[in-house]
């Protein structure tokens, strides 16, 4: 059976050691790259392959490509891929923006790891992204947050927001439900020349 | 032009003085509804009819029922219906749970608001809801979010989890970016019959 | 050197495996119990007794009682103690509400643990609270957080109010600067017989 | 009667239309400022004064310079440093750096707001607080946030900390408790010459 996307629960997925983007998170940044069923997706930092996974399935017809630099994360994203059958999903195994070169224009992409090359990255990014595609970038550190806002948010022809969100999951535990706080994640979301 | 669902921006809604629920709860509470496109909706306490009129535009085929008390609320579900297109969308003058009498069985519940008889809608809204179906329920009380968890979290047959949601937007002003904080939601999903 | 209080940090308090609060949330109940240098303060469900140990130093001349029935716990409030020179501190090795009986009056009554067992312990505490005296209690659960609303914010001669305390911690890797949630804590503060 | 610092609740503050720090982010900053009773306080970027007076009646035999340039803010000083009876804070009308010139060396120095010239700011407070001395910002923007970590956390000599607080005010409203937020303060502490 075709797994419901978005929202596939985040214990399906093969991890390992790998962080993985939680899946409320993963399902709004799914959501604001208003993926098509033919659209060509770039998942830049792809690490288990999570937000992969579910842009391969929600585009069908489309091609989704997983750049991701360590091995570890490579084997995760194929256990994955092959698990949830996800055969428009192909794996770039390298580090961008090197890795993104020969890559197709995108109709979406996504940044959830930079590396500590966030400069070249956008830049690289900007050049593959198609006119009206969207841009969505997942950040956890205060720097990456900074540098893409600066980046983006004044950018020329492109419609910029940002929202941070915090989830906080209800655990039950001896009868009582205790309040369970996840990492806030900042999500900045680019259509290239147009409004947000 | 279809609008891309889910996701509506906020401010596509006319809204008057009724409070809305924003777009990131509303894109959580409808992918975690997992709604197919020959689905019944039932969207309790619907207010602005935000989520009625994605859950329409995400079922085509099927029939959403915003049920509402207010008759602001309904002049503005019925101009939000017409604005979006949603032919599907059914409005449903009057208070839960007498509201829901004669309601055809649903694939999903969501409960936006219960004006103080919570209990008396998630009974009804448990003969209602088809097997399989799944139940979504909107608390930013902390006593609609206790009852919530005392009536679903327990109860036979259900898989049920609960996350809390503290959206921040980052408003720029003055060209620095301000972290700006909506009220945290707790969404509660019920999947009748089933895990989680 | 007496160190300055409120606001030890964390690390400093000797704690095997026992949660503690977290310094945040400790200075914000300490404050918010506007301990006098005299006043007798009960600490309940004490745990590792950082906040029985603060009060002790906050209050030189008065006395803090610090009750908690896990062996584990009294042992480390016993070391904290000697550690930071707390002689008022007096440790009563028991659970509330039977081992509350025979405390003197409190100007001051800290609720960070009932076992199950608020009600009576909001019964005794009541009883042994002075006229002006300060209630403080954090809540880490939904259940306890509601049944402390429900009995505390419209007792008679109340003043009540209500916080949740989200404190996320940035903490420095590989040069940048992660955000890293801690769990919410709620603290509800009340004054007997007065306005908040 | 001499008011219980800290802790002085907003609503006991004259305010204007001048945005106010809240309680607890108050009550953390002060905390964390250690200020002793004979110190030398230094708040930039006073706007009510809420910080000044608390840290007046803390310090009393020391002395708190407010440093504001809006006049509708060195108003709003005067008339709460004379509600609180805070005789040994001194208002300095004019905008920092320039305006820090002449002042003594500082025990605490708060930094609440910048004014866009934040650089000048933190070298000016450098120079003026104390071996020892406690250096404490409140920021709400990401990028003050992000200039502040980048200028102080690796600054030879200081220890630093950073947290962000998110205050969720419960609301009492129609016999329920809403969850109300407030904006997320990040707040930076340092002290000069050692550890944090």
């Amino acid at each position: 059976m075709t797994p419901a996307v978005p929202g596939i629960p985040d214990n399906e997925f093969i991890r390992g050691d790998i962080p993985m983007t939680k899946q409320e998170i993963r399902i709004l940044a799914l959501v604001k790259a208003r993926i098509g069923e033919a659209d060509t997706v770039l998942d830049i930092g792809a690490g288990t392959g999570s937000f992969s996974i579910e842009a391969a399935l929600l585009a069908p017809r489309g091609r989704v490509y997983a750049i991701e630099k360590e091995p570890a994360g490579v084997a995760l994203i194929r256990a994955n891929a092959a698990k949830f059958g996800a055969a428009n999903l192909e794996i770039v195994a390298g580090a961008a923006p090197e890795a993104l070169e020969g890559l197709p224009a995108a109709d979406a992409i996504f940044i959830g790891g930079s590396g500590g090359r966030l400069g070249g990255i956008l830049a690289a990014a900007d050049r593959l992204l198609k006119p009206g595609g969207r841009l969505i970038l997942a950040a956890v550190t205060v720097e990456t947050l900074h540098q893409a806002l600066a980046a983006l948010d004044d950018r020329p022809g492109y419609g910029t927001e940002a929202v941070g969100v915090h989830v906080t999951r209800l655990r039950k535990a001896g009868g009582k439900h205790m309040f369970q706080a996840g990492n806030p994640v900042y999500i900045i979301a680019c259509t290239k020349g147009g409004p947000q």
